[in-house]
């Protein structure tokens, strides 16, 4: 069961209206490495999830991922300011002008509507933490561009404080699949010889990485211990 | 510049024709873990990577997709048959029946046309580099699956192939991770409070993961040096 | 913020495995007159409405939809059942065969994605709250189509409990039409001559419709008074 | 069967050519709520009704409906000028200027391309209906948008006889609902508890609209009676 | 202006129900080579054509293949019977079956809605009657397939006479392309050397095809005269 | 089996950055009559082909489209210039600087990612073949269209390289198409009266083209022999 608080996760504050800043933000509300995204991925995964820590971790963040939907949702429709005019837009979609009276659409920055074909979901928690690690690692990604193009200083808050979070999710689900890494397509790796291949279809170049004893994934401590002094 | 040779990667063969099977293996050469997304993926990645070495590991592995897409497409072709007859389709799309003449088409197993939308590109290489690993690891667990539900001698041998080819490429790509991990969206990693907080938003539960000292993604060796007797 | 809570709304059951009802099931899981749909809708609206009641009401709803697409998705696991089998799907999408591992697929019946293109928001309240009424009519309707083809006891149940609510949405926000129908797009209404003309452009056929005099959209009382003997 | 006449609905003239408003205008030819959506929903709705009033004012409207499309396609063609130039749209999509030659395209003001995704149809009149009502609805707000940002004087002429017609098909759609009003999923309203309940699940609020007593959609009278004096 | 004749183009008849033939018959209703996609692309093709003669031919056509669209929207519905029942559908979309009430609709017989992403214009006269002559031939192949499978009497007529549309229109574009064949893209055809050029990039194999002297497309007679005897 | 040579198939450069060219060039890597819509056509038709010599043809133009779609993302790389800056393009999608980083994007002008919904494929060679000379004829156009409005003097160069390879492969495709222009769809052409009927659906306007004796396409010698004088 979902339920809504209608105090937003961190305050979201603009200093003024930008409707072109504001159809730069929507990337993050509505395109590949969004807010919305990576909750329904994380939502459509955990369905078939039977281990209760991790089932309980998707779900953690997929409320805190809706819930910066909301944030960057909330600094959107700030920045729309008050009157729907296009060509104060200087770049990225129009829809917000033309279409939604100045609400939040649902679409990345150009304008192209969300999709499920973006979310990914094998059912296998070794692909599906990888998935979400990736996920986190290019919203971060995402989130730093756009940092450096919005000169809005409270929207630059919101931003700091969204890739902060993107860090710190990315850390867990390290933490996650840590715990299950011997478990399902982790599971007898390379132990065919044509795991240990390498076709060299690219020239000129050469095979600069090796292959030859392949292991599964594995990362290395995702939460370093202090060092004491 | 890309080049073709009409020697397939792998000598492709079917027992015998089944439009069911087809569809089903249509998910590999047209879904979002296939093989169209993965030589997509790799080679728009590609255009802006200026390290020669990994530039070169992209586009050996993005020929190699290019060239398994053409092996599941002859084994679609394949078991296509003969007659476009959509009731021999049990299951799945009937698209090569109505449509294209028994000729694969650009889709996944239900229908659903190839989209770029599948495609992860951030420019950031160890973003781009986690999206590749993840997208290898689910490309492995789709094979799995197909493997299971298709009887077909030789269809399960080069299923067999190519999912031990996903692990290689899985290998390489950490071994390049490996070697930029400390530039791009890995560096400055969790260095403000807001990432090494947890929100606990779904109960019950608690916090059974840690991000108390969170470190940048990292694998352990991709390639286990060989133990010496 | 959202929040979740690992109760479901409501105790979801299945006599058992059936993957054909799966893939219909999907239907109200990823389609356009699905839970996700409602749930996307109703909160994307929210981002700009001013009235505190409306607004809560919005996210009452919207959390309750989101409620709802959990419950359906835990209907799909659990008639998914315990092996990829592509050919138990009798028609439908094969998607979670063949790609997701049985999780349940955010698309629709035939294996269509979930896109945001189904989401009408406009920033208008009273065409925002006619598209909801009209909305949540079409999920009643859907579910009344599932109700005769899917023979499952406890889906059945769980069924009708989603299509009553839907028609308590439906009551609801008439209610709120009812309060804002003078303003937005409703006012002004019918006074050009230009919405008073009939064009008869089918033929054979007539006028049967009067737009002599039209009046804004207004409902009956969604809520009629008992009667008191 | 359908025919065409050469001569527009109403003549269509611009005070001269501006690519920036051809692009926003595009809006209504290929967005959601446009006139491509209307036609092509109305038509495809009508394929299965029986009563034959109501199909022809289904069939009155949706060929109304492809002439308004018409329209503004003209329009669109007119204000996009003589020469291609990108960077004379101010904002908005471009694919006039190197897709099309100057020629309309077929998607919304951002070039998202026309989906069967915007249209709804059920098979259930009083589903149906409420669709089209909130259609025509959400067709006059955007109409209200773009007249608000197109100072063009003769297409703010043909937005306002658009914008009119849409308040008559609304009428129109309503005094059929009202006829049908007792048939289809209006039917048995409310008579199941939990019809009448209300969750409260976003916070803080309370429960401000009632569903005590929830009877089934039903309109005031779209056209009332002029008041004699 | 767009008018409606209640008349079909053709009468429309089917022997019987089979919801599988309808799911097949889909293709051409809302396909990349069916009816809709035909019509939307001559009518939008004619937007901006000058050449009354041209221009009266593509909408001679247009409005036919909204005419055809209109009887395989018939045949659709007459085909998926009386009782909504997925699992009638032995292969293909289920849509009419759970979303739709057995209207027919828009989408391909897989269930992908209609896209205007099938839509070719670009304002070049060449390049558009070639792009129609190719979609006429492929929309007679599609009919070709469906003939084979569907073995309704009725609907086999009706195949048969869409077919051979399909050719008297092919003919009619040639025609009109003939008569512009030194305009637009056809201009200066092959007067820079690259244009003779042969890149020789898939081997084994050989330049089995000349370009030493390229001329732009001109076709055959069409209609060639009726030899005397 | 695919190769990659890192040479391109000629040398890329640009006068200096233009992101707003850059996202103008996007149309013909991403679009629908761009380079890799060229590709795949002709890979995806290529799968069932038997005829050795029409095979190698398809490969050989195919793996140069391909190499084209490399030419036109390296421009498109260069272009973006070095700093992330939506505000930089004037008209078009802003991908490339909020969701790449400066990387290309598999998309058209204004940002609608790339989609196999573009891709015809039919299993007729009449058909596939017309399908391909209209795409040649069309990606010609397109070209045309950047070439008047692109200023740089390099990427003219590339354009106007590129735009007679489409010459050079429409005057190929051509010549196979007469080769096999009796087979097929080709075939029985017009023995049917319906073939020869013209509907005069559009008023005012008359039957302005000739259909009464209906011949399959066939072109007039691609490569006119040299003249001797």
């Amino acid at each position: 069961m979902f339920k809504h608080d209608k105090n937003l996760l961190q305050i979201v504050k603009v200093e003024g209206p930008n409707p072109t800043y504001a159809a730069m933000l929507n990337e993050q509300l509505g395109g590949p490495q969004g807010e919305l995204k990576a909750a329904m991925q994380y939502i459509a995964q955990s369905f078939r999830i039977k281990d209760p820590q991790i089932k309980d971790l998707f779900m953690d963040i997929a409320a805190e991922e809706l819930s910066h939907m909301e944030m960057v949702a909330t600094a959107v429709n700030l920045l729309n300011g008050h009157d729907v005019n296009a060509q104060a837009v200087q770049s990225g979609h129009i829809e917000s002008q033309v279409l939604t009276g100045l609400s939040p659409y649902l679409a990345n920055a150009s304008g192209f509507p969300w999709t499920a074909a973006y979310v990914n979901v094998t059912g296998d928690l070794p692909a599906d933490l990888l998935s979400n690690i990736a996920a986190e690692q290019r919203a971060k990604v995402v989130y730093e561009y756009l940092h450096r193009q919005i000169q809005d200083r409270h929207v630059r808050e919101m931003i700091d404080f969204l890739l902060n979070r993107e860090e710190a999710h990315n850390t867990m689900f390290r933490e996650a699949f840590t715990r299950i890494q011997d478990t399902g397509s982790n599971r007898d790796w390379g132990v065919d010889s044509n795991a240990r291949l390498y076709f060299n279809l690219s020239t000129p170049g050469g095979q600069y990485f090796d292959v030859s004893n392949p292991q599964h994934p594995s990362f290395q401590s995702p939460n370093q211990p202090m060092q004491q002094h």
